[in-house]
């Protein structure tokens, strides 16, 4: 039977580039990228005056039906769009949880998009899938946790929160779940309440357990919160211990908890989004010991690992409990593994088709080896311990959290004032440190009062940026009295 | 207060690229990545001999402690470790729901990753943030919804199906849900039922109904069903519609499935995350009526816009609904925004931090317009109609499945032969055919029997390569009549 009978319709080849047109591209997009990058250091660590206009501006609401230069759209990105921001790739950025953005990683990024491989089954590039397992299986490895452990990479912290907390419930709680009661400190960062109510737990289901003096989560407390629970006849069944707040860096006393879940037999879950890969360093194993002894914990490699943001990592003792809460059987795919030393993403994680995450942690890590990171995440425990010291030696200026990995909080005090009007101190403080531009730090509130943060996690942040942190702050400061 | 005195460590740098480092190691991955992209034609559509062996080779149980050059790690990965898959960037590849890989894509997500910028919350990078709104709203445009819609971009298909189901459970469901039923075709993505017990609902709650001859969804079982359960006492609340099913291709009636939920107050949630851009096309528009009806949609950009892997897409009619499911009130975050023309993307999504994903469907399309999509798409049916038109002519093939959009079943029937071994002789003309290597298709079981498949949704592909496969299927029954 012949086939030869050219089909009634053109080839549109209208969206192929040559390789002319590639090179022009990413040659386009280099010099700017390298341009950016390398200034870094003289950007501001922050600029939004006008940004809201700019965005104003932007609103586009119907698509284009035809195209427009690639140098234009490169130039609206980099001279106006990306400078209007916070810059989470600076050096001068103190802020929140400091992102990092390895170059490497930026690069791995853009082989696995322009080769657009798929590694949520093995079957399908098993190769690529098991250079993602290995990173999974160096993570686990940091952890402290056994070889038989499993886990896989999220988008980000929130969702690989989410996955523990499915799993758990699936493990620990019968179908109808809703009498299942989830603990954590009030300094628990609120994407643990968001995947509770994402996984169907009523509000009700998460209990808020009261901090100590350091924001570490009350154990007292949480024994009674328990006792009363099971009392009620509620089905207690999952602690979340944190290994480094958001709010001001506290990490709960974790050997502890893991003593008192075992006792309880209640599921460990560790948050250690932020303070988990300072267990690279001995301070950050001596601050987190017990970590090892969860049964699931969270990374972030795109905060202690500095990777760009889109890289999260939940872990697991048993990888079993992954494999109930999201494995399916289905015609239309591949067959999936049997053997334990490979893994099919999808069986152990909610999605299915999704980007090779794995590629930007595995080149940056082979490329250096751990040895730089470990300097790094020491270096940058270092600087939190000066800043801590530095601002100590000032009149007026209290340490409202001792920095127990690379964040403190700190506030001005003023004791003739009212506490509204030191509230009000404070917020002017930052706003004119953040005026200046040299470093972009933000604010909380920690038992009722505003208090100012530095976060050093950045691996561009060294102490000369932490010095222009200091006399940036003496000079609010000195403003603020006037 | 003087902050002169050095602190007592040194800094580390070495995790930081000088410009001409950078440039470097763009340009040993750009050499390799256009090689690669530029001879997609000539590579086979698939090649997993011995992958197994190699992924083995590569297990690495412990972190590497010092670095690899550059060279030696891409090498890795361009001769070795990417060649040993399925080429889901090659015009052959047939297989599954075939995704794109545009090369504008990737140089976005390199430029994505390199500046880091974080666009979860609208306040931190306000013009990047409105440039990913920008594209939700195109695509909101495109599947006919007004414009007061919203929606965010995901990972990919399965998250955007999760967060709808989450969405219309808080929406649609009392705090204590387990009695809520959700309804779709036994021909749905498994992926509906997978965000179904992520979501907390027990496997009973998820009716599958039976589909006709054409793989449709059945509307009077499917009203037999609400009846029957509503008599139960159970609360019918959900039903999804296909728009493409990733088995045969199927669209489901959506102007008859939105009176039905219009008329039982049902929640109409439309998975198109395969078919949803062909929206954008004359004969799409046909087929898919009534899918503007519906109450959330699912779009996959990394199908049917041919971007790389890690793009869905949800959009809902009324933007409040996923805010209720989603937002949270946070001391440590800038303040969330009240203008409704701009989104803070962590209040209507999962997600916090995670990677500038829109920047990915932002480049492309603006470099192109969407002509050139469209005619793509109109492309691709064209090509799947063809090929229907060429299997029908063949003596002892069978349609199975005609193709509704661009993607098609059919198999090699025998009458004399029992049905397993008809089941048998299709697996050999599949595994014949792919051994040629020109294009990768794969089976799937649909009433029952083992049936092959031939989607065709990359831009790479044209009236060429479905030629190749016509003519390989020829050969290959050949050699199985043989």
């Amino acid at each position: 039977m012949s086939s030869r009978v050219p089909p009634p319709f053109p080839a549109d080849t209208s969206l192929e580039l040559s390789a002319r047109e590639m090179e022009r591209l990413v040659r386009l997009a280099t010099d700017r990228i390298v341009d950016h990058v390398a200034s870094l250091p003289a950007q501001p660590a922050a600029d939004t005056d006008s940004a809201e206009a700019l965005a104003r501006e932007l609103i586009e609401r119907d698509p284009p039906e035809t195209g427009a230069p690639a140098e234009e759209l490169l130039d609206l990105l980099f001279t106006r769009a990306i400078p209007k921001s916070f810059n989470t790739a600076s050096p001068g950025y103190l802020a929140y949880i400091p992102g990092g953005g390895l170059f490497p990683s930026a690069v791995a990024d853009f082989v696995a998009s322009a080769t657009n491989r798929y590694v949520g089954v093995f079957a399908a590039a098993p190769a690529l899938a098991q250079l993602e397992t290995n990173v999974v299986r160096w993570f686990a490895r940091i952890a402290g946790f056994p070889a038989t452990a499993g886990g896989f990479l999220a988008s980000g912290g929130s969702l690989a929160n989410f996955s523990a907390l499915v799993a758990a419930r699936r493990a620990r709680l019968p179908e109808n779940f809703l009498s299942g009661v989830l603990y954590a400190s009030d300094q628990t960062h609120h994407c643990v309440a968001k995947a509770a109510a994402l996984a169907g737990f009523p509000a009700r289901s998460v209990r808020e357990v009261p901090s100590d003096e350091a924001f570490r989560l009350r154990l007292d407390l949480l024994a009674e919160a328990v006792a009363g629970d099971r009392r009620k006849g509620l089905t207690p069944f999952l602690v979340t211990g944190n290994a480094g707040t958001t709010n001001t860096g506290a990490v709960d006393d974790l050997a502890a908890l893991a003593d008192f879940c075992a006792g309880e037999r209640l599921w460990f879950h560790v948050d250690a989004a932020y303070g988990g890969f300072f267990l690279m360093t001995g301070r950050g194993r001596q601050a987190m010991a017990g970590l090892e002894r969860a049964d699931s914990v969270v990374l972030d490699p795109h905060k202690g690992l500095f990777l760009p943001y889109g890289a999260g990592c939940l872990l697991v003792k048993d990888p079993g409990t992954l494999r109930r809460a999201h494995a399916s059987h289905v015609d239309y795919l591949p067959g999936m593994q049997r053997d334990p030393d490979f893994v099919d993403f999808c069986e152990i994680s909610p999605e299915l088709s999704r980007s090779f995450r794995g590629l930007a942690a595995w080149l940056p890590i082979k490329m250096h080896g751990l040895g730089p990171f470990r300097r790094n995440l020491d270096e940058k425990l270092d600087l939190a311990r000066w800043a801590a010291e530095e601002l100590r030696r000032r009149p007026g200026v209290e340490i409202v959290a001792e920095p127990q990995l690379s964040l403190l909080a700190f506030r001005v005090v003023r004791p003739a004032l009212a506490p509204e009007a030191v509230d009000d101190l404070n917020r002017r403080v930052l706003a004119a440190v953040n005026r200046r531009g040299r470093v972009h730090l933000t604010g909380t509130v920690a038992k009722g009062r505003f208090v100012l943060r530095i976060c050093v996690l950045s691996f561009r942040t060294h102490a000369d940026r932490i010095r222009a942190a200091l006399e940036d702050l003496d000079a609010a400061l000195r403003e603020a009295v006037e």
